[in-house]
């Protein structure tokens, strides 16, 4: 019986044309990447559960995909371990895999797995789906795109230059004005030491994040609230009422953190990023923001973080720098810095700003109508010489109505139709249409390919 | 504590080499398509178990792959179900979702789903990766992809001639001499119905398949102990000894289908498919071959498959056309045809034959050696400047050992290295070496663009 297809919740089917902007955001940032002297590595859907489980938080390994061992996949549970009903306990026993949450931990394993034949520094970009079972909503989905650059064996701030330069030329090749936005862990964790509030430190954040909102008054609140002394806060006034250039919230920080090596360490390499980049001239704004905490326990050094400036979006390209990313696997102290570019907010981003070039469709440029045997014999030859040279074409397969093949090609948003009756073939021509135009001519094909080749 | 990583069986990781190589096929074979007006669409990893169960017989859904419920997956399971442990009938209740198995039902799918905004014909190809749990073994991955190309809603056999038209064109830009098969199930089920065996069609085809192995008097000893009668193995001698041109051949199959309609439609769309490509000159030979059987009851007229004329391999590319592909989603008479290229073998073959252009893996061209502080900041605008020209550029992060630098550049195979010391940055210059050649020269950035760009 006939049943009503559907697909599973949060994933989606992408059309010609989605594929095709789609593909244009995937080309543009894998050219910049490739500019950047960084390679592609892919790695399978399916990881072991001993990969992902555990690096993700107890939330992150319930929303990991897990798939069924193939065969007799009970044979290995007790009637006990059944009878238990724990969903958790027994999913262990019924599933060895499940499907890549994101590409980081996939890299690392890939890293310690490949060692012996790699060249460090590492640059590597990959650009895969990765799957969560998240509950899904609007912009979020349970199968999406990371697009990430990781640089790994090199310890050097030139690597987080480059990446700040590739996010700069990756927005501004889309048209797209952004904010950068660079914070430093070290700065972090310098002024939770100079305070003497070091598990605070994300409190502290969260609430200087409210400033514009609320105002100072209610921050210092907060942060009362939060069970800071007043003393503390006093001493982080300077840190939240943070203002001017680059430079001066620099020099600001650095006198607040007089004697913390670790801070003062943030600071000089948070100056020498900004510094370089000032000296190599950006396109968009970077701009350093002490609330810009992503992922805190995970990143170690720079945090960066990328904002559309015309779409109200949330982030759409993020990273940072951790220092032992492959630790968990068995090899420690390997350097890593990396980004992530959010390729579904990127689409959004570029449809409500329509900022797709005109050729990104890579559509059909020529279609030639069918009026039957005889003529289809005619056009074929020319069909051919079109598309050897480089010219995306068509012949309409079935000798229908005129009106039905035009309105294919209108769909199709053919530029231009070719069609050849008994006229054109005792002429040894074709009749050409230029269907935005409307314009017709009795030309060769020679003189066609010229006329679309511009 | 740290874990030794690895990866399910069957599954690889793809290093930056083997990326490029497959970028290479997969761009190739994308190209081509679009010269031919197709438009890429991509589906779901995951699809509903609903949607893939009972498509691909017994066997293959025992091959699905399937995703573990989120949640509290036993939630909906009853003591009793447990405790009956059926494998299979408990996963029907663990389980809503399967990985893709193949390219084709998902297709079908998205077709009966979008057919409102479709424009028929519809012409998609798709390259996805597909999984399947088979035991894994030399060329057979549990991970594999498909670049399949399909025309839905056209019942012209100008499709069939596009499709062999690209095969011929993508093999030949791959550099590769193939023999492309053609067969037509019409003509197979003429020749079933004129000796009076409907039923025993495959057990014909794989007895004639041995004639070159086992010779004649076997084939006709097998098809006796298949059943056939005397009678009928005499009227099938035409048939088993077959020979000649693909015109001589079809007139003899004529003679033999005398009566059968199905049979004599089958010979004239094989005649119409090979007199137009005859006419519009393919660059690999096409032969008829009537012991090509593939999917026989999945395929309603034309057969093919492409086999690598220099690599021992099996079929590297097969399609056909099927009359009812969205009838199984409640949409009937829909015609298709498709060809599905195997990406992974195509893989092996271009590895065997070592036909991959120079140019495909768009590694870094030139590397920019780090002596220090004072001569990156020297040099890093010269890289800004060369990259900006589309030149893939990098600069060493570290200041370490010249030589591990220059091994670096080895190891990527990068042809140019840029460097500057007092020398170099008094003069306003740079020394570029050509690791080919091991030449030398003191040049402007500008000087090394013109080089590098050719």
């Amino acid at each position: 019986m006939a049943q009503k297809p559907s697909i599973p919740k949060g994933t989606r089917d992408f059309s010609p044309l989605e594929m095709a902007k789609r593909n244009y955001i995937f080309d543009t940032i894998k050219q910049v990447y490739q500019l950047y002297g960084f390679q592609q590595i892919e790695t399978p859907a399916m990881e072991t559960l001993g990969t992902l489980m555990g690096k993700y938080g107890e939330e992150g390994d319930k929303l990991l995909f897990k798939v069924l061992n193939s065969g007799d996949y009970l044979s290995k549970v007790t009637p006990e371990e059944l009878a238990e009903r724990n969903s958790l306990h027994l999913a262990a026993k019924l599933c060895e895999k499940g499907l890549r949450y994101d590409l980081t931990v996939p890299f690392a394993r890939y890293v310690v797995m490949h060692r012996d034949e790699l060249q460090l520094p590492f640059k590597r970009y990959q650009m895969q789906p990765v799957w969560r079972a998240d509950r899904p909503q609007k912009g979020r989905y349970r199968e999406f795109w990371q697009f990430d650059g990781d640089i790994v064996g090199s310890d050097s701030l030139l690597n987080e230059v480059e990446l700040m330069q590739i996010v700069d030329t990756v927005f501004t090749r889309f048209g797209v004005r952004v904010q950068i936005k660079i914070n430093n862990r070290k700065i972090l964790t310098g002024i939770a030491e100079v305070i003497g509030a070091a598990e605070k430190i994300v409190d502290i954040t969260v609430a200087i994040d409210k400033l514009d909102k609320i105002g100072l008054d209610n921050v210092n609140q907060e942060l009362r609230e939060d069970g800071l002394t007043d003393e503390q806060i006093e001493k982080l006034q300077p840190i939240i009422s943070l203002e001017g250039t680059n430079d001066e919230k620099l020099n600001t920080i650095a006198d607040v953190l007089g004697s913390s090596e670790t801070g003062l360490k943030g600071v000089e390499e948070t100056r020498f990023i900004l510094d370089t980049l000032k000296a190599l001239g950006l396109k968009n704004e970077i701009q350093l923001d002490l609330t810009l905490a992503r992922g805190l326990n995970y990143y170690t050094g720079a945090i960066f973080e990328v904002k559309a400036l015309d779409v109200q979006i949330g982030s759409i390209t993020g990273g940072g720098r951790y220092d032992n990313l492959t630790g968990i696997f068995g090899m420690p102290g390997i350097s890593g810095v990396g980004i992530s570019f959010g390729v579904d907010r990127i689409f959004d981003v570029l449809n409500a700003l329509d900022c797709y070039p005109k050729d990104a469709t890579n559509g059909t440029q020529l279609l030639f109508i069918n009026f039957g045997e005889k003529e289809t014999a005619y056009c074929l030859p020319s069909v051919s010489k079109a598309r050897e040279a480089g010219i995306r074409t068509e012949i309409f397969p079935d000798s229908t109505k005129m009106k039905k093949q035009m309105s294919y090609a209108n769909a199709k948003q053919i530029p231009y139709v070719a069609l050849a009756g008994e006229n054109e073939m005792a002429a040894g021509k074709l009749t050409l249409k230029n269907m935005e135009s409307g314009e017709q001519s009795l030309v060769t094909i020679d003189e066609i390919i010229k006329t679309i080749q511009g």
